[in-house]
């Protein structure tokens, strides 16, 4: 099922209130077979219910938003020097929206602790009651495995390996669902941006780490145990620097914004941000535009090799470097235009994307309205 | 659904004959949801029909198979140098199996002729009339664009490029699925080999080109336009051979039979054949050992980075060389060892196919039974 389908419903139920299936039908331009499907799902969440009815004489059926009534879904994204956290409502209108930075080097619980503040203050801020939230979707920096919902290795942040989805509850004091944030990007760019219903999206977030995540015909994939789009340690170039997995030229020491920041910061000779990356590049400085260039031309030769893999409809660039546009974009073209198979770069769209240092947080928020049965965890 | 599930119940028609449901589920240990499911969509598909009946006193489902009595579902598979038919019944029992050699350089008219006359040969010994033909599953070694249904550019022998179902199904006289090679030997683990039900499976053909076939949760996946599983021309040395596609160090031009044959021959200084290579290795000589070790770590390379993005259950190489059993398949898992994320390579299954040489034709076969609508291309 394509998500902006279900968002395109909820939306009319929030707009129209109570509506038969034959005219959410006829309002959202969608076959009377798929609004039903849809509804079925969406009952066995609990978002919406059913009332047999009569319609111009007829049998109909009546649905209606739950009692959730002013119902929330959160979403925060920790990175690694802040966290965000956005409210929204269950047909998609961001309510509230915070995000603070965080101490370099902070632990989880010192994160965790921050963020429990946040959510109360923009909760109440917002004056929306802790009992009307759905869930929190929380985006960390690492994979989780799916089994046991712990951040396993691999975390760009070492301090996130061993935090679990009962820890991350007991700060929030809210349900929590765990996710890793490129895999949140994927899902909000599937779910919140312009490409809203694209069967199968790949989303490349390049930041302290490349990670992907991918939605695959129309829904989040997950693989095996949930280790899914660990893109960082393709291998780019045989003889390039030692990476922390201990292989050699990884396209995390070609391509993320630390080996940029390090680079940027020896030629400098002073420290450098990621925000400053972005800064120099758009005022010409030809340093800081040559290492964008190189790390675009590597994540584009590994999106060559995704393209070629998987055959997307759509590839969207995502994390704190998207301000870059073109000059980000354009290596990462010629890198997939010179690695892939010519008929995939003529039929795949590769774009930056529109959601910026939202998109893993709003995807946490898309992830609780995903959750089947989210209406059993809440009272 | 996994793909399993609907063998058992088509079995379970075939050997008892017409069931109820409520029987089916206790016949397969299925639940009875599962079961009404998987009948629905196999009364979509024709091949089986419902009839209201009684059971206990209570109301029941009785499943019968479509009066496709003694309905076959035809694979064909077309290799460098060999047509191979399988002809198997719904249940997925082989009951005739013909491979014959063709000749190096063939158009495909030649090709397509010579398998017209082996499948009307095959179908004339195995008492089967053409009527009964449900269809043929047809597996040629590139890429097809869905759009289409051509064979397009990619394709390791160039003849096929521009071939269409319709030209297949004219040469043929019969319904006519195309496929790339490396779908159809996914497809066939999947459903015929011990990896059957597994919800997603990465099939490696290693052979005179190298793809990739997918299965994702359960189904085979096919992505955009079709293009899947293009793993072949992966770089893996920077500086390497001038491959075919305009870039360097493909993995082709590192793993391929067809680089195998070019140095054995060689070093050996007389034509090796593909069979050549799997008497060498075995017979102890060192030179084809060290040929297939290169290769081996190659391909584990390529592997461990679709592991890393999808997080397969099960990876299984296939293609002509499977003979060589660890010989070849250490090499991989050195590889993949060496290049995935350790605990998706202690999560992940890596096997040689127990199909063997007869994998695609046996996925064709397959693929003619997971049509929906089946039933209306045929009297």
């Amino acid at each position: 099922m394509r998500l902006s389908n279900q968002q395109r419903i909820l939306s009319n139920l929030v707009s129209s209130g109570p509506t038969t299936q034959a005219d959410i039908a006829r309002n959202t331009g969608l076959s009377a077979a798929t609004v039903s499907n849809i509804v079925k799902v969406l009952v066995d969440r609990g978002l919406v219910s059913t009332t047999p009815t009569t319609s111009s004489g007829r049998r109909a059926q009546l649905v209606s938003l739950s009692s959730n009534d002013g119902a929330v879904s959160v979403g925060v994204d920790f990175g690694r020097r802040h966290v965000r956290i956005v409210v929204a409502t269950l047909d998609y209108r961001v309510i509230a929206e915070k995000a603070v930075e965080i101490p370099l080097g902070y632990t989880a619980a010192e994160a965790l602790d921050i963020a429990a503040n946040l959510l109360a203050s923009t909760l109440g801020q917002a004056g929306v009651k802790r009992s009307s939230v759905l869930g929190v979707g929380v985006g960390v920096p690492g994979p989780i495995d799916r089994r046991t919902g712990t951040v396993v290795k691999g975390a760009i942040l070492p301090e996130w390996v061993g935090v679990t989805v009962a820890m991350v509850e007991e700060s929030f004091e809210l349900p929590v669902y765990l996710e890793n944030d490129a895999n949140l990007g994927a899902l909000a760019e599937a779910t919140w941006g312009p490409h809203a219903g694209t069967p199968t999206v790949v989303f490349v977030k390049v930041g302290t780490g490349i990670g992907a995540g991918l939605i695959i015909n129309g829904a989040p994939y997950s693989g095996n145990i949930g280790l899914t789009g660990e893109i960082g340690h393709t291998p780019i170039h045989e003889h390039g620097l030692l990476c922390r997995c201990g292989n050699r030229g990884c396209l995390e020491t070609v391509a993320s914004t630390t080996i940029m920041i390090e680079l940027l910061s020896r030629t400098l000779d002073r420290p450098v941000r990621t925000s400053d990356i972005v800064r120099l590049v758009l005022d010409g400085d030809e340093r800081a535009i040559r290492v964008v260039e190189e790390a675009g031309f590597a994540v584009g030769r590994s999106i060559a090799s995704i393209a070629n893999l998987v055959n997307p409809h759509t590839i969207i660039v995502g994390g704190p470097l998207t301000d870059l546009g073109d000059v980000l974009l354009s290596p990462i073209r010629d890198g997939l235009v010179r690695y892939a198979v010519p008929m995939i770069v003529e039929t795949t769209e590769l774009v930056m994307s529109s959601l910026g240092e939202r998109a893993e947080a709003l995807g946490g928020a898309s992830l609780v309205l995903q959750q089947p049965g989210i209406h059993t965890t809440v009272a």
